[in-house]
C-alpha cells in the first residue's frame, strides 16, 4: 500500500460543505488502497480572527501565547474533518501536532520543525485509520506549543512526507498548480506540469504565495518530490522537485515588501553586523541589502523586508542607528519586488539585459537589483506590479508552450 | 504569601472588555501579595457554537474529537486572559490542562481527573508569574485531550486548589454566590453566607447551577472550603464547606429532567442491572429511580435522567425492554425536580409532611418522591416549577434570616 500525505489548505476547509467535500476525497483515497495522513490548516479566516482579537487585548501580545492561541485553528478543523470521516463510516483519528510526534525550537510564531516520532501515526495508519494532522504546529522542548508560521502547514506536510517516506506528498489548494505567473495579473498565465526545487523555492521565496519556501527547502533536501494540485477538481497538478525544459520558468511578484535606508552610516568594520544582528534575532528576514559606495567615510545602506515586519524592524534600526551615528533612518512601506525565475539564467547573461530592457519599456523605475544563479529581482514601486509582471511574461514568451 | 486559586466562567470572560476586567481583579489580587493560580473557562457561547458546527457535520460525533475539537475553546481564553496581564505589566503564562498536569481518565466529554502534577505550575509561580490554566481538561494515558463534562472547569479549580494546597479557593461568577432559591422565581431568595458541602452537593445535583457537583464533592473529599462570588462586584460570596444555622437551607430545582417508564416488566433478579447496566456505561446519570408493587410477575419501573441524556437513554432502554419482554417504553421529555435541601431535615420528619402539603396547597400534582438524610425532592410537569418553588420557599420561612 502506498502512503499518501495530502494538505489541505484553509479555504479548502473553510466551512462545514467544503470540509464534508474534503472527508470525500480523502476517503476515496484511502478506499483506492492508500494509507492517508492529512495535514489540514485552520479553517478560512479564522487565524486572522484571533489575531485580531488578541490585537484587541494586547497590540504585541508575547509570541508563546499568540501561538497557543493560534494553534487552536488547526485542532477545530482537524477535529471537525475527523468527525467528517468517521460520518462516512471510515476509521479516522485526529492528531494534534505534539500528539503527532512533531516537535519544534522555541523561536514562538516562526518555530523550526527539530524532529519528528512518528510511532502514533504509524500505530494508527496500522490500525486502519485516516490521520488526520492539525498542520502548522509542534512542542518545543518544554513542552510549549509553538507555530511554523504563516504557511506552516505545508511544511508539516512535507516534512511528516519526508519523515515517513511517503510515496506521495500533495498540496492541495484554490489553485490548480505552481503557473508562470499570478494569473489574476497575467491571464495568459500557463499552467507548469513540473518545476524544480532551486526554481520553486525562488519562486515562493519571490512571492508565489502556492507554497511556503521552508515547505519546498525541506522537499528539495530530503528529495521529497510535492504535487501541487487543486482541492476541488480532479486534474493534474504541478510536479515541483522535476526539472522542466523552460530557460524562463516563470515570474514571482511579492507586493508585501518594504524599503529601509540607514542614510550617513560611518564606513568602519563591524557596522552590518551591528545592524542586522538584532534582526536576525528576532527572527527577522531580511532580503535584499545593498551598500552604496563610501563617500567621506559614511555609506548608505538599504534593505527589504516583509511591509508586517516594519513596525519592529524600525524599532531595532533606529536604536542601532542612534548608537553608530548614523544621519538618518528612512522607511518606505509601498515597495514590491517582481522576479524572473529559471534555471536557464545561470548559463545565458543576456537575461538581465531583456529584464531590464522590459522595465525600461514599460516605464518602470527599478530601485534595487539582486540575483541568483536562477533568478534576478528587482524591487519596484507596489503600484507598477501588474506591469511589470505584465510585461516580462511577454518579454520571456511565457504564455507560449 | 498565600496562595490563591480563582475559577472565572465563561461569562466572566465572554468578550474583549470582560477579559480586560478578568486580568485587572488577578493582578491587584498578585499585588496584595498572593500566589495566584486562575483557571478559565471558554469565552461566552464558544463551546455552544462548537458543537453546532460538530453536529452539522456529524449529528452524533465520537467523543474524542468532540474532546479535542472543545477544549480549544479554553485554550483561546487562557492565551487571551495571559496576554491582558502582560499588558498590565504582570508576569504570566498560559497553561494547557495538560501543561498544568492534569490527568484523567479516558472517558471522553465526562473524564475524571485521575492525577496532578503541579511541578511546572509551581515552577511557574516560583517565577513570579500568574498562572493561567485552561480549565475543563486534562490529558489520558494515552496522551489524548479529554474534558471534565459541563462544568468542569470548577472541577479543574477544586483540584488544583487541593493538590496544591491553596489557601483559598474562589469560584467567580455572574451571581454573587449561593441563595435560597434562584433569585429570578423568587426575589424575596437570600444569599447564604456559608452553606455546608452535603447541602451544596444535594443543592448542586438537584440543579442549582452555582457549582458543578463533582466540583462539591472534591472540595467535601479534600476538606477544601470554596468561595463563590461575584467576578464583577467586590463583596462577600458564600462560603462552602462551613455549616449554617438553618434546618432547611435552600430550594433547589431542575427544570431539564426526563422520566422513562418501562411498563410491564417481568419482574424477576437482574432486570434493574440489565436495564441500567448499559446506561452506567455511556457514562448516562440515572437519578431517581422508582419500581412498582409487582403484578402478577410483572411490574414498573420508572426512572428520571437529564433531557439531553433521552435519545441515547431511549436507544438503551427501548433495546433492552424488548430483550426482557416488557410491555412498552413510555418517555416524558417534560419534568422537573424541585427540592427543600437542609442538614436539619435529618432530625425533623416533619419536613416531608410540610413539602407535601406546600405542593398540595399550590396545586401541584406530585409524580414521583425521593430523599436522601439531608434531602427531600419531588418530580412534577415542567410548568410548575416556578410555582413550586416559591409555594416552598415561603412555607420554610426562607425569606427570614
Amino acid at each position: 500500500m502506498s502512503l499518501v500525505v495530502q494538505k489541505y489548505g484553509g479555504s479548502s476547509v473553510k466551512d462545514v460543505e467544503r470540509i464534508k467535500a474534503v472527508a470525500q476525497r480523502v476517503a476515496a483515497r484511502q478506499d483506492a488502497g492508500n494509507r492517508m495522513v492529512v495535514v489540514v490548516s485552520a479553517m478560512g479566516d479564522t487565524t486572522d480572527e484571533l489575531i485580531d482579537l488578541a490585537k484587541q487585548i494586547a497590540p504585541r501580545p508575547e509570541a508563546r501565547e499568540m501561538d497557543m492561541l493560534l494553534s487552536t485553528g488547526e485542532l477545530i478543523s482537524s477535529a471537525l474533518v475527523t468527525m467528517a470521516l468517521h460520518e462516512l463510516g471510515h476509521k479516522a483519528v485526529a492528531l494534534s501536532g505534539p500528539q503527532a510526534g512533531i516537535m519544534t525550537d522555541a523561536t514562538f510564531s516562526k518555530a523550526k520543525i527539530s524532529a519528528i516520532d512518528p510511532s502514533r501515526l504509524e500505530r494508527e495508519l496500522d490500525a486502519g485509520k485516516i490521520v488526520i494532522v492539525a498542520g502548522f504546529q509542534g512542542l518545543t522542548d518544554d513542552q510549549d506549543v509553538a507555530t511554523l508560521g504563516r504557511g506552516g502547514s505545508d511544511t508539516t506536510a512535507v516534512a511528516l512526507a519526508a519523515r515517513m517516506r511517503a510515496d506521495a506528498c500533495e498540496i492541495l489548494t484554490d489553485v490548480d498548480g505552481v503557473y508562470t505567473a499570478d494569473p489574476r495579473i497575467v491571464p495568459e498565465a500557463r499552467k507548469l506540469d513540473t518545476i524544480s526545487f532551486e526554481e520553486m523555492l525562488e519562486m515562493a521565496q519571490m512571492g508565489a504565495k502556492v507554497m511556503h519556501p521552508r515547505a519546498v527547502e525541506l522537499g528539495q533536501i530530503y528529495d521529497m518530490p510535492i504535487t501541487v494540485r487543486s482541492s476541488y477538481v480532479d486534474r493534474e497538478g504541478t510536479i515541483i522537485g522535476v526539472e522542466n525544459l523552460n530557460k524562463v520558468t516563470g515570474i514571482a511578484h511579492d507586493s508585501d515588501v518594504a524599503k529601509i535606508t540607514v542614510v550617513g552610516v560611518p564606513d568602519r568594520p563591524g557596522v552590518a553586523h551591528r545592524l542586522f544582528a538584532p534582526l536576525a534575532t528576532a527572527a527577522i528576514n531580511v532580503d535584499t541589502i545593498v551598500q552604496n559606495v563610501s563617500h567621506e567615510g559614511k555609506t548608505d545602506i538599504s534593505f527589504t523586508i516583509n511591509t508586517t515586519d516594519l513596525p519592529s524592524t524600525q524599532k531595532f534600526v533606529e536604536a542601532v542607528s542612534r548608537d553608530l551615528g548614523a544621519e538618518r533612518v528612512i522607511a518606505n512601506p509601498d515597495m514590491a519586488k517582481v522576479s524572473i525565475v529559471g534555471t536557464g539564467i545561470q548559463n545565458h547573461p543576456g537575461y538581465a539585459a531583456r529584464m531590464f530592457g522590459a522595465m525600461s519599456d514599460a516605464g518602470v523605475n527599478i530601485d534595487m537589483i539582486s540575483t541568483s544563479e536562477i533568478r534576478i529581482t528587482v524591487l519596484i514601486e507596489r503600484d507598477r506590479v501588474s506591469d511589470a509582471v505584465r510585461a516580462l511574461h511577454k518579454t520571456f514568451e511565457l504564455d507560449k508552450a
